[in-house]
């Protein structure tokens, strides 16, 4: 009997992805329950199987150009609760359960130091 | 006297941001007070100036290799109300107020069409 998230369910899926010149699709990664955008992530077609199918977050590294599996060096792993392909296919929207914080900085989210932008009028 | 987002203050800000090999930058689109993400645009140098400076938020189209400011055809404007740069400098998450929908399909969000997973277990 096929479930949600057998190889050949998911292998359609991956089908509609469409990834760039690079073979990689961004993944903007979200905290399922508090909804902060904690980082934005790169995956081939195998680490966003791999996603898929185990149920935690592998990205590719452009820097490293190797895989990494969250959290298997820092402990601070993603728990995948939903994924999500945009309109156009060259997106994805991972809601994960983060362990501690994302970014390798220590803090929550990638996004916690450095503001680009005040409120306009605020100054 | 200076301001938040002055000419000087926005090119400073600015020269932090690492725009890939086409001259772009990822932006994470959120809504400032749902927290919904509503889609992954691009900007390079120019857009996010604009964005910046006007508090509309701009990107550059990839398939038509043009500016567009949001909502100028279709009135489903974004009002710029935060932007903050990644750790590496890569990625911008912006948050903005959106009217109306976010996708040019109609959805509110440009992930509400293709679920990629089902929550382990749950099939």
């Amino acid at each position: 009997m096929s479930t949600a998230n057998d190889d050949a369910s998911v292998e359609e899926r991956l089908a509609g992805v469409s990834f760039n010149a690079d073979g990689l699709v961004a993944v903007i990664v979200q905290q399922f329950d508090t909804h902060e955008v904690l980082m934005l992530g790169w995956a081939d077609a195998e680490a966003l199987r791999c996603t898929l199918t185990t149920g935690r977050a592998v990205y590719w590294s452009r820097s490293r150009q190797e895989y990494w599996r969250k959290g298997d060096t820092s402990g601070n792993i993603q728990v995948v609760h939903e994924a999500r392909l945009d309109c156009d296919g060259d997106a994805v929207l991972l809601k994960v359960d983060q362990t501690g914080p994302a970014c390798h900085t220590g803090t929550r989210t990638c996004f916690d130091a450095v503001d680009l932008h005040a409120t306009p009028g605020a100054a």
